[in-house]
């Protein structure tokens, strides 16, 4: 079952990229908050990376409560449940980083994630956005998937040119190092 | 030993299709609340894949308090229990998400389950209703309980035409992709 | 060593039935309260499936406190311990269920468990008495061990006729299909 | 190495017998007390069953302190180390379970241990001594360490003959089913 | 993928250096600090003896936050995530010691680490630093990587002789033995 | 990487004797105390005997604080760090446990320990010192380190015959069977 973009703009979901050994897919990444005393829930069969992707993902957004606009104290007030759909597949690695991130951060904000754009990135408690894997087969998933903009490492710009030309014409690769940036192309503004 | 369906309609416990080596079986949800701390036990020999799907169900109940008439307080107050009786026999998937979260709303609002109705359906975070597999085989186990009406993923509408005609007629199939359509057919008003 | 039953009426133990490699066996369940904060000890080298069984059976009490006459707060002044004497045998299996449960409740009440009763059988979390297996083998050891009555699950009832005619006179068999009835025929009326 | 029996009567320190590969050997159980709450903490190579033994000789206890003359509350002040000496030596099995009570009791109530006495025997919720095996090697090592009198449960008596005349002529075999007969053996009167 | 130096002085990131299979590699241990309670989270597929060597650095600021000008309860107010980035590769050895502690007192100082310094070394509770191996390799990554200083173990002095001339010419090498030496030639004043 | 004697009197290390493949070493202990609630962290790389004789000294300690004049709520205020450097070398055995215990007191009294001093026995909840193994090995190692004085087990006596007379006359040998007298013989008088 390969993943669809999204009808609407949502509030705490965004949209991964995966490198599978079938291919590609896009990786729906869901947050739910609840009143609750900071407890973080991490579903999905994901693997040990990829749970501590998320922790990574989520200590960035801690330790800039203000620079983004959250209340700083939300971790005392607020429990989060960070699933990816899909929960009898396997899923694993770092990739999703970012994605996490940005799902986060909307739930956190209230501001939509853009319906049409994708991304795949490791995230680092900077905030760095560091290169990945299977950028060819992760762009063909995006464009099947009816994406047209995907964020994605400055570092893998070498790998563009390994994306087949009517992949790379009916898609917009956004480069980005930095987390922030992230956020400005995948967040409206409210 | 086949499940049969509820004699009467019940509150706090739901009726899941299961999908087994043996073929398809009935699968009883129950889900007990007591005064408590807001701790999640999950029993019945369930696989990780089941237990994660509670949790989904779970945090989706919980950050949709509001909507569906429950103490937004209830996780502070209650302790929760999700069992799947028969407890020798493993069980695991996603599918029974839906179930799950109906018995949980069901507890927690006090309004009954229907005793004619089983389901199958992921859940996520967001409520929807991912499609699930066996649905064949698990069609032919809620006819045979007596159950009348099944809700089905609308993404399962293509494996509908696998289902023998004899049992096609003896049911009715409801298809849905969100929890509030599950909650609509499954639970009385009160 | 095979069990004996009783010399007196116990508060806090019950007498159940297991089945094991070796055939039947009595099977004493003991309940110790101790001022605390709601700590769930399980011990006796039980398997998982044991120990949940016995989750359940405790979530079932504390869902019932009023009909069962117990302080609802009882949970969270108490701390509770289960264990299965004949600490170095391994235990396994949900049909112990209900014997915990009647042993729980006795504690809770301070009702005496009637010493000539033993009993077989699943629970589930609305006091259900689901089936079990060996009940021959669980009436044997029943009656070698001095027991007169046995409680069985309704469901069990076509496995009577495996059980040798000289057993079947020794005991009677009273058939449940819930714990209200277990307790109704295990406990002393205080 | 061989144990010897005490040379002075201790507080929080039981001489039980141990049945290994190597033949019997007698084994230290010490209790210390501290400041703190209720934490259990168990050391000395134990096996599951045996920390399970500990686990039941506390709750036992725990559930008999206006009996026992001991602070209703002294769970909640005190941290409890169990420890058997001879670190590197694994130990297993449920006959240590009165030594362990009476090493509780005797920490508890500061009544002094009789440094003559050992004792061997699995202990349940309720007290009860059950039977051990062994008893032949046990026996033995208790006379080489200079022991004088050995509590053994009841239903042990069978197993009497098969200890040498020598050995039992040097030693007092006082047969006990309850805790209670244990600790007035064991135990000085203050 | 080759580490590089940073780009700008960092607060809370320090350069380690890594000896692996393929070779040397600079490494990147980030510090994030959030409001919180003391909780430590270790990431970035670290092995056990990395985990630990993270705790030593830990406890060594916690036991020196007089001499280090840190809040002396800033362990009850704030969650320290360590992480190192490039989550999908394992990662272990005791030898990252001192630039977890360097990262961690950058971040606890708001003192920049200097973006041209590496370093390597085991830390001991007593801020001790212990040799390491590999040193060849890792001076070999901290000059491709464009690292000019490199601060090592004052017991490693007798390895420099192994390492390639040009890359002794292009590279400070600074002996320590203690962290105090470390933190002297890492941080900036402020 | 043979160890040394320190070269001054250390508060909260003390220098233990291991017994190994190699032959035998000297160990460091160092215990690290911060501000903080009674947490205990053990560290490099120890196996489970190890890590459990490490608990067997803080209990003794802890129910002996009036004797060896240390707040008696320090469990409360305090956190303790124990490690043992060489944080890659996997450490195990009973033996460290007296210089555990003499680093804890050490620490928490402020009393240094005589850098000259080695010392080698498992230690009891009682603090009694039980013999070990290796005499031979840990006094070469000893000697080798520079030490003049080492503690051991009064059951070790036998042993000593084995040390070659070199050693024998390089070094003091005190027999202690209480950790009392280890505490008399380690630590300055402050
Ligand atoms: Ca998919
Ligand atoms: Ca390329
Ligand atoms: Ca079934
Ligand atoms: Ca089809
Ligand atoms: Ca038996
Ligand atoms: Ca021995
Ligand atoms: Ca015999
Ligand atoms: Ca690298
Ligand atoms: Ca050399
Ligand atoms: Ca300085
Ligand atoms: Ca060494
Ligand atoms: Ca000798």
């Amino acid at each position: 079952r390969y993943g669809q973009a999204e009808v609407e703009n949502q509030i705490g979901a965004a949209t991964g990229l995966a490198y599978t050994q079938a291919g590609g897919d896009t990786l729906s990444i869901e947050v739910s908050l609840s009143k609750g005393t900071g407890k973080l829930t991490l579903t999905g069969k994901l693997g040990d990376v990829m749970k501590e992707s998320a922790q990574a993902a989520l200590s960035y957004v801690r330790s800039r409560t203000e620079e983004l606009n959250i209340d700083e104290d939300f971790y005392e007030k607020l429990d989060i449940h960070i699933h990816v759909p899909e929960g009898a597949t396997p899923k694993d690695g770092p990739s999703a980083g970012i994605t996490m991130a940005t799902a986060l951060v909307s739930a956190l904000t209230n501001r939509p994630v853009k319906k049409e754009v994708g991304m795949t990135g490791e995230i680092t408690l900077r905030g760095r956005v560091l290169p990945i894997g299977g950028l060819k087969e992760k762009s063909l998933s995006a464009h099947r998937a009816g994406l047209t903009t995907i964020l994605i490492p400055e570092e893998n710009d070498k790998d563009l040119e390994d994306i087949p030309e009517s992949v790379r014409e009916g898609l917009t690769f956004i480069k980005v190092n930095h987390l922030d940036q992230v956020l400005d192309h995948a967040l409206l503004k409210e």
